[in-house]
């Protein structure tokens, strides 16, 4: 009864659907859809579950199901499936479908290549409206996101793009080269995935054609590619800040759970370790002033805090192409003025508190000065964490605060505890 | 000349190019912005920009530039429009467009009617292609995104939709009734955007249509407006995050910059403060044994960072759908679980390495003990918090962070500190 309704659903509510189940009945009901389904539920599926699919299914069902799918769908798979298994694919394939599965696995996510497909519908300039419509009356059926023709002379070279909008209302008589678009995007399928992704934000596009060096059109891109592009990396993200690789669901065991969370622990423990040390290098302060013990994480944390919106506001900026060596000066300039105001503020109050709680006077200054340094210590590494990681080719997002929290709170215990000793023993 | 170079970009180049450029640059650019363009800049703009813009233009040249948009445009820009001007607005349209507006205006953000635009091109299912075809050509250029026409009865009543690819491969002769699809996806206005969002993504829509609840159909969502409303998100929930509630561009003054960062260090400093007084409340422990300051960080900090993995895959289960009543406790047995393991192992090697540190295995044990219960603390409040902000309304994705330091901290300081105390003094 379940086979039967799973039958009737779109591959993505099947994979909704397998999503909610624990492992056992998941792949109790995995074994009631058909081969001919199973790829696409595989390509709706969240990694962890597509994960323990495939570990499901042997060898020839995984080539079986794949024969259901196209090349670029094969290759976003690809990443999740034994390499003997891809070989299989690939030999299993003819001429025309290797070559084309060849090229897609042969582009590293995050390129167009990785996002395109091959459903390319083309058309010759030099053939009338009528024409063009008797052959497209030849496809069964056009492929999915289709919005325009894209327009070829006659090795392949692309000049343009007829929306279908317009030869739906032209006269049949017309020759295309009178109705098409000559000045379109196209993208090269080296270029980043996330320019094109812009790129369909910024013009509303539903699909562009992909070209190589020479001008030959090789593939498209599609706004629903686009559109699970752009979640994706969001969700990379979300995870990745906290240091998870690899997606968890609620039915992952403990054992996988605690394997995908171990290293962010040992690298924030290694971290807090050495901040650590430095207050271990103040222990003698301490002893003589517990105070400074009860203080110094409040120094520590809001140049955490401060430091994140600059890196967060940075990392925005270089997204958005905003940040260039011309104006990396004035940025610099401005978070500093920015963190004296903070600091200037937000130190007087806590100075002013410190005071008198500890009716210190020299407490309360020493606290307001450290507050403000750390203030600017925090807006210098906020800066400069970010702007290093995407010199050296990691995602500023999601490894920034790591450092950046490293900074502030070693900095944090050491300004403050320094301070102390110089001015208050 | 940089008039006449801005007349031929795209609104969405000359949007890009003013966010790059000084606020006084920038102006001088705006006013070579013809009034037929600025509304489409402003759309296209980021908000803080957008803000600048439109301080520059008087309540004339507001009303100038919204009559070359569509209902649904105004209403985007009218929340940062002042009040009088979209009531002149409002005076300024014609009947139909005004119930337009009004309706545009009356749907709160995150929803499908915030969403949606009102280009709808619909028609009867009793007429044969040929007449359909007609119909169409007295469109100028049919609007962006259609990709089928929306069928409705003879009062407006959604019956379905007909793909203009099919539409273009038929016989002229054939009647619409005979080839549209009746089982079509469409959404109320009032349904949440997040869930149209992914609805788009899941069945690769174009667009869909939306109606009210006598099944008339009232507007059209496109996976454009989509594609722009989960990449906003994206970007309030990064900079919500840090307790950015305005985005700052990096030309925004100093002062602005400051009020606006204000108020999220405020509240962590109340927290921070809270958890500087826990540690207060044992500083005769600390001065009789100092090493307890550079290891208290360390526990609630670890904490900070475990609680963090939890909440985000909470949230992100929460925006999946996954999270019931039914399964609740089984997430929270498994996440005590992660964090028993992740206690062990790690308070394990933390505790012997401040016992060979301080050569006091009694000191170690404490450590080893306190970070097990803190990250016990956190594996529950890493679910609680989320939980609860999402059902009080707020995102989760946006305050549950602080909360939860705010937690990790204090009972982090609170477990070691009187750990130590009972059994090391
Ligand atoms: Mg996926
Ligand atoms: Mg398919
Ligand atoms: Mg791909
Ligand atoms: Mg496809
Ligand atoms: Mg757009
Ligand atoms: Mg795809
Ligand atoms: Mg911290
Ligand atoms: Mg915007
Ligand atoms: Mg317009
Ligand atoms: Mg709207
Ligand atoms: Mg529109
Ligand atoms: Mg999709
Ligand atoms: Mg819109």
């Amino acid at each position: 009864a379940i086979g039967k309704r799973l039958e009737g659903l779109h591959p993505g509510d099947v994979a909704y659907i397998l999503e909610g189940l624990p492992l056992d009945d998941r792949l109790v009901a995995w074994g009631l859809v058909s081969e001919e389904r199973r790829g696409d539920v595989l390509l709706e599926a969240a990694d962890s579950v597509r994960e323990t699919l495939i570990a499901d299914m042997d060898s020839a069902q995984i080539v079986g199901a794949a024969e259901y799918l196209d090349a670029d769908e094969i290759a976003d798979l690809a990443p999740d499936l034994p390499d003997e298994v891809v070989q299989d694919i690939l030999e299993a394939q003819d001429d025309e479908d290797r070559a084309q599965l060849q090229s897609a696995l042969s582009y590293p996510e995050g390129t167009v290549g990785a996002l395109m497909d091959f459903e390319v519908v083309s058309i010759r300039d030099d053939v009338t409206c009528e024409v063009a419509l008797r052959y497209l009356r030849r496809y069964e059926e056009l492929p999915s996101q289709t919005d325009a023709l894209f327009v070829v002379d006659r090795v392949d070279h692309l000049k343009g793009a007829l929306p279908l909008k317009r030869l739906l209302v032209s006269d049949p008589e017309v020759e295309i080269s009178t109705l098409y678009d000559r000045d379109i995007l196209s993208f090269s399928p080296e270029s980043e995935a996330d320019d094109a992704a812009h790129a369909f934000e910024r013009y509303d596009l539903v699909s562009a054609p992909v070209v190589d060096v020479r001008g030959k059109i090789v593939g498209r891109v599609t706004v629903e590619s686009v559109l699970e592009f752009v979640r994706e990396r969001q969700e990379a993200q979300a995870l990745g800040k906290v240091g998870l690789r690899e997606e968890e669901d609620l039915f992952s065991s403990v054992w996988a759970s605690a394997k995908n969370r171990g290293p962010w622990l040992a690298l924030n423990l290694c971290t807090a370790f050495v901040a650590s040390r430095v207050v271990g290098a103040f222990e003698g302060s301490i002893e003589k002033l517990a105070a400074l013990a009860a203080l110094m994480p409040i120094v520590a944390g809001i140049g955490g805090n401060s430091g994140n919106q600059t890196t967060t506001l940075i990392v925005r900026s270089l997204a958005l192409g905003q940040v260039s060596p011309s104006n990396a000066r004035r940025l610099l300039l401005k978070e500093l003025a920015v963190a004296t105001a903070n600091g200037v503020i937000w130190g007087g109050v806590l100075g002013i508190v410190a005071w008198l709680l500890y009716r210190n006077v020299a407490l309360g200054g020493v606290m307001a000065l450290a507050m403000l340094l750390n203030l600017l210590v925090a807006a210098l590494a906020g800066i400069f964490i970010p702007l290093a990681m995407e010199r050296f080719g990691r995602d500023p997002a999601v490894g920034s605060s790591v450092f950046l929290t490293f900074v502030t709170d070693s900095m944090g215990f050491f300004i403050f505890l320094g301070l102390a000793t110089v001015f208050l023993l």
